[in-house]
């Protein structure tokens, strides 16, 4: 055990006699999908507190005391708040002991190429994905007026951040990012994200995917990792895309797709 | 010493006998002057390797084995690379045992606020600064069509930005981020991001940064506490808004400005 970890070990030990962490989530939002399918691979004992992005519980005054950017997902561990899901996800894999170090490593320099896989998802495959997904799905099914400039620079981004995994993220030896042999906080975090074209008409989500085969592999791979948690978290996605299968989004102004519909906006 | 910090000094330890650290920057870009002026204050040796956008040096061959995404800034620190400025700042905290425990706190807690200030940055206040400043004036001044709906969008982001730093992550009692008495890592990067919105029109510059007080008086405590680097890593920026000054953007689509815009795009 290293000494950074055994310090996370005492941290952590001062975790005893706290309250059982706390984690608000919505499972349509892929970073809670994220930091629930961590806290249950690892055997972290949690209590999940939902907050219903479709009945706009996250813009309460009641959350806005826990998480005051009105985001999720956010925990509450004892006295201590934390928002951000790679901030949350970092925080988990220091603070509970039984967190193994592929997780996130302790050493210096596999830690900060981790950190550079976890800046890099934020401005570039969550930004392009969130967006290309919220003005080609979300706001069309919502009747909303959408940016579909934006969704134009937005698909250009996405195509080059799935080239980038494939060609840069995925290129060492090993079957997960960085080249690594077990999957790290920055598999499970970009994969969830990758989920959430799920929700993208059939041939669109074949359109991006299709050309990146590691890209595949390595969604298979991560699944099959936390597995049987991967696919009980993400059981709510599919269930929508199951039912948008059957009511195409852009004639699902009204009624239960809508709803379906807010529920897709996630917010960290 | 906590025993993190004494693990980041084994770390920096096995450093002994490299190569001087080297930076790959363009003091036009925020990110780049955030990690110069880190390096500058906490007394690292390092060379500074320029990369100038202006002419297109991060997009050759030779710089893309630095860095295959093509932004700024990277470091090369014996045989480790290293990309996106916020793995930076941690790493150089991390690996070199001169630098101060406020700039990067050992602490887990600390630390993990720290992370969410520095994530929170990614997905707000960079991405409607940049998106903001890239919409109005430079895209404009390089007689390219530009986004305004984008623009629109920043705009709303960067007011809800602001508004957030000045009533949430500068509430506490302490000068700084997080109700800190020192500046941190994250203190430096937002500062040099809102730097960058020098370059606006000085009206709408005013229209922004005008309505926070506290703003105001963080951003020239930051400057203070990294004095005198901040200022004379910030030079060129500011030689730069002179020159705009009596060369308003709009009209400037041909010649000496279209070279000095093109500097203004930073990367990462």
């Amino acid at each position: 055990m290293t000494a950074a970890k055994r310090e996370a070990g005492k941290e952590a030990q001062s975790r005893t006699g706290k309250m059982k962490l706390e984690v608000y989530a919505d499972r349509m939002s892929q970073p809670s999908r994220a930091v629930i399918i961590f806290c249950k691979v690892n055997g972290i004992d949690y209590t999940e507190r939902k907050v219903d992005i479709s009945k706009r519980e996250h813009l309460t005054p009641e959350f806005a005391e826990i998480n005051p950017m009105k985001q999720l997902p956010a925990i509450v561990d004892g006295n201590f708040k934390l928002f951000e899901s790679h901030s949350i996800l970092i925080y988990l894999a220091c603070a509970f002991p039984g967190v193994a170090d592929h997780w996130y490593p302790a050493n210096l320099f596999k830690r900060s190429k981790m950190h550079s896989v976890l800046y890099w998802h934020h401005s570039n495959l969550r930004r392009a994905a969130d967006t290309y997904v919220t003005n080609t799905t979300i706001l069309p099914a919502l009747g909303h007026p959408s940016n579909q400039q934006a969704a134009a620079e937005a698909e250009k981004l996405l195509f080059s951040s799935l080239s980038k995994i494939e060609s840069f993220w995925l290129k060492g030896d090993g079957p997960f990012l960085l080249g690594r042999n077990q999957p790290s906080i920055a598999d499970l975090s970009l994969v969830c994200e990758l989920m959430q074209l799920e929700v993208l008409d059939e041939k669109d989500r074949e359109r991006f995917l299709g050309p990146y085969k590691k890209v595949q592999q390595w969604i298979k791979r991560t699944r099959n990792a936390t597995s049987p948690h991967f696919d009980n978290v993400h059981n709510i996605l599919m269930k929508v895309k199951e039912k948008l299968k059957n009511k195409p989004l852009m004639e699902a102004n009204h009624g239960g797709a809508l709803d379906i519909q807010k529920r897709l906006r996630s917010r960290i």
